[in-house]
């Protein structure tokens, strides 16, 4: 696959796969720029360069974790290959023969430090991704408490947004790659240590990304593998157009609900740190026509657990759905 | 087309065409006998040849009914060619270009009987579809009432249906065809003069008759031609599976709720005279699973109201169906 290279922040390059799509790249901005605030109420992504949102965090690493993480179990999951492709275990029966593709263990903040700093090349990927909550250790409530506060709560309020949800910790190595998916959250994507790349493409491209069945385990991934698309099966993922940016420490990322987004981990760019912030949606205005893609995206999800629900099977789905549709709307 | 000969009744030959798919006879059986009430529990539809439902009418002509229906005006309708499909004119404006494929007209039955009469071979077909009111004249009314109300009724409460809602007055030609579509209500379908022939699909095989766009002034009729069905467009009509019956004067159809049905008036037999008694459907029982083939039939009709609905324009429809469904349920 061929590769580019990028100077991002005046910092060392690296090198990005090219896929077979285009990639814009997603504006990056201070908070103090009114642009800002437009792209967030319009839900279009935005990276935020100074807003010391996670400030008080950017000396964390494997060590000063694993000294004060606490003894609380944390999620890692463990991977043949560089993907972590999200996958709801509730929902593995309803598929036939479904693999999960990473393991789910468990283990302490240092047991993950300690595998990390051991491991061989052949060994296999690792990803820790773990809610914060209050197992953890008193310099890292301090550190989480350091955070600007102040300004995303203004922004929650601005945009009218509901309460956050979960702060999600991400820690990985450089060729950690989260395939493409879109979540049901807004999220400001705070990145700590090393750089992620994304690839998001906007709810409208819904149509291109052809996500799994609702009741399928990979619910609300796409099913286009972008290293090597399938053009027969996926035709109209031959228009898609994405968007790209990359964050280093200190970056926020403003994560629309619904964008679809592929994180790369950067490569040369070492250990891999990141927390998310998610605030649920605010209530929806008033409609207006036509709906917005997101809106339409959000009425196809509840249809299609309508239907499951309904019919009572999913194997009962797909036949369903083919004679509402196929030679009739197509 | 092919056409081949029939006896029905011990009647004089009559030729029906011949279709691509295969036809199977539905029962005909005396109303003594049990399986017809087994049948219609079933939803399947049956002949019945001895209700005597209509026996008070089976005098009925062009010269009685002109002299005694009245000076209401009767809704008839006027094609080019020989089939009468059904739109919804509320729904015309959804349909670009859409063209009406017959004429509504309203005349005195005294008119229509005129018309009949002096019809050249040139000349539009016209078909009478009035629903029965109390403007008809007294001997109508007296024959009415002689309908077998005791038996129908028996039927209604024996079956938990709810109440009648229309008898429909149809009297046509004998080249006249109604194309094949479901309606949303049970029907026994009462002959009265002429034949009728009933080429009907079980709701099962919604998936190989396509019916229109719920939005579409056709819709809840197919889109396939019988006469010359387009494959391509159309491939699961290769395997649709017919129901056919020949009704003649006194015999009665049970017609199930979402059976498709196309009924063609038999060459050879003259004026056609039929009544219809629909009823609505009974409460649902307990919901089981699997669904019965009549209740995803319902389902995806108000599934696919909502969506109309929620989008508040047609033209919105199909995108949104093709990316709910291509690609990903196909
Ligand atoms: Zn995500
Ligand atoms: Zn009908």
């Amino acid at each position: 696959m061929a590769t580019r290279k990028a100077e991002i922040n005046g910092k060392r390059p690296f090198r990005l796969k090219e896929y077979t799509f285009s990639c814009e790249d997603v504006p990056r901005l201070s908070c103090t720029d009114p642009e800002v605030d437009r792209l967030i109420s319009n839900e279009q992504p935005v990276v935020i360069t100074d807003t010391n949102l996670v400030s008080s965090a950017l000396h964390w690493d494997l060590d000063y974790l694993g000294k004060n993480m606490g003894d609380g179990m944390f999620t890692v999951y463990s991977s043949h290959t560089n993907k972590f492709k999200y996958f709801d275990d509730k929902k593995g029966n309803n598929v036939k023969n479904f693999r999960e593709p990473m393991r789910h263990l468990d283990m302490t903040f240092q047991d993950f430090a300690k595998r990390l700093c051991n491991k061989k090349p052949e060994d296999e990927s690792l990803y820790m991704q773990q809610t914060l909550n209050d197992s953890v250790g008193r310099r890292i409530v301090v550190d989480f408490l350091g955070f600007n506060w102040n300004w995303i709560t203004e922004q929650q309020k601005k945009h009218n947004w509901g309460q956050l949800t979960a702060n999600l910790l991400l820690v990985g190595t450089e060729e950690n790659i989260t395939p493409s998916h879109y979540d049901e959250q807004q999220n400001f994507f705070a990145q700590i240590k090393g750089k992620k790349r994304f690839i998001l493409f906007p709810p409208s491209q819904f149509g291109c990304l052809y996500p799994y069945p609702i009741y399928h385990p990979h619910d609300r991934q796409s099913q286009v593998d972008f290293d090597d698309p399938d053009f027969e099966k996926f035709p109209e993922f031959k228009k898609a157009a994405a968007l790209e940016a990359v964050v280093g420490p200190g970056d926020v990322l403003y994560l629309p609900t619904y964008w679809w987004h592929q994180v790369e981990c950067v490569q040369g760019t070492g250990l891999n740190i990141s927390v998310t912030f998610w605030y649920k949606c605010g209530p929806t205005d008033k409609i207006e026509y036509p709906l917005k893609p997101q809106q339409k995206v959000a009425m196809m999800r509840n249809i299609e657990k309508m239907i499951n629900q309904a019919l009572n099977d999913p194997k009962e789905v797909p036949e369903f759905m083919q004679n509402m549709v196929l030679g009739r709307y197509t």
